[in-house]
């Protein structure tokens, strides 16, 4: 009987347990809380996002109630309704992030917690039931080399590091799933977002070049606060700066 | 003079410059407010992703130090470095919207402030000035159609609507350039991270080809508890529920 052999199997069994005990599940209790975090931030995100869009859309409206902003209003309604469903898209990510990983983590742990302990009683009750038997028969005299034994610990151990491998396995199979919606949505959205972004750009500049003296930005009435005496040179710089 | 014509002039002109106080500059306000609201939610949602990735990724190291599951191990850890990297390059997006949207517009709307209430008084003064001029001329006798003083009240209203549009335009500009900016970062990143997932989606297929009768789910321990009574069954049965 290899009993070293035998001994070192069991004691890497018993490891894997622990190590799923101790390690694996706390991770993953861990790691669900922190995705409730996570959730509970993008939803925050989400509604200062809503509110942000939604103000600036009612700037929009504004301006296309304006002389002189009708373009421009356009282009800041459309932004914002591009944001929002920017936004609403990623919520369902998240919805999906929050039913299909967390909500089953959360439910893993708790059912493991349980299962894990029983698997490992249950291995140690039947090495030694395995042990004893083998023991019995060896003080009988009936010829033995310990092989079932051994075969049968690598056996046990070839489970523990499936049940080791299927924990692993999920949290990647979820997580890459995750970044998968996330690298979708990316693509889904990225070339029509840019080409609608290059066109409020030419069309906010279209406003610009049909009055060529208008500087381009805002910020420079700093500077132009600084050249107004009387009303007729404000005019005029105002034009000009 | 075309008394109607001039009264409706400056009374647009009037409005004009009303709607820029009233309307546009606390919107810009309420606008700034709420946008810093929305960086503090990305912050927040930043911190929580980072906490959370960092987890998933020292979960990665504890399954590459594992018999069973360093291929997968290896996978978690890209995951958490590619979600990493997508923050990353987000919070360069909003640190831009922070200085070139956030901060100018709160100093547009201090700036502002001062800056068109004088240029409306400095309006009103100069109207009064040029209509007593007027007044004046006609009472002397001096020949006047009032086209003078209707070329004025034209070129002010102009130049009151430019005052106007700029601000809009410089509304429009900004925020066109952050959804660029988005746009920009999901098509630099989408499609290798498409390619990448489906790479990782690969792999833990592969883990699980290489066992065949392992199951898929981690979830399924749920039904696997129920049958379990033996550690001789359980093994048996972990492997084909």
């Amino acid at each position: 009987m290899s009993g070293q052999n035998s001994d070192q199997l069991h004691r890497t069994t018993l490891a894997i347990y622990t190590s799923i005990m101790e390690q694996f599940n706390p991770g993953l209790q861990r790691l669900a809380a922190l995705g409730s975090n996570y959730i509970q931030a993008f939803q925050a995100l989400a509604l200062t996002s809503e509110a942000y869009f939604n103000a600036l859309s009612k700037m929009g409206e504004q301006a296309m109630q304006s002389m002189s902003s009708r373009l421009l209003g356009d282009v800041l309604v459309q932004i914002s309704d591009s944001q929002r469903r920017i936004t609403n898209e990623l919520e369902g990510v998240f919805r999906w992030f929050h039913s299909e990983v967390l909500r089953e983590m959360d439910d893993n742990v708790r059912l493991d917690k349980e299962y894990i302990l029983n698997s490992r009683r249950r291995y140690e009750i039947e090495v030694r039931n395995q042990a004893s038997t083998l023991e019995r028969q060896m003080r009988r005299g009936v010829p033995q080399d310990g092989s079932e034994y051994v075969h049968f610990l690598r056996e046990c151990q070839r489970e523990a590091l499936k049940e080791e491998e299927r924990r692993y396995r999920f949290l990647a199979e979820k997580h890459s799933g995750f970044t998968q919606s996330i690298a979708y949505l990316m693509n889904k959205t990225g070339g029509g977002l840019q080409n609608r972004a290059e066109g409020w750009k030419d069309l906010v500049n279209h406003t610009r070049e049909s009055r060529p003296r208008t500087p381009s930005r805002f910020s420079i009435l700093k500077n132009s606060i600084v050249h107004t005496t009387t009303i007729t040179i404000t005019i005029q710089r105002n034009d000009i700066v």
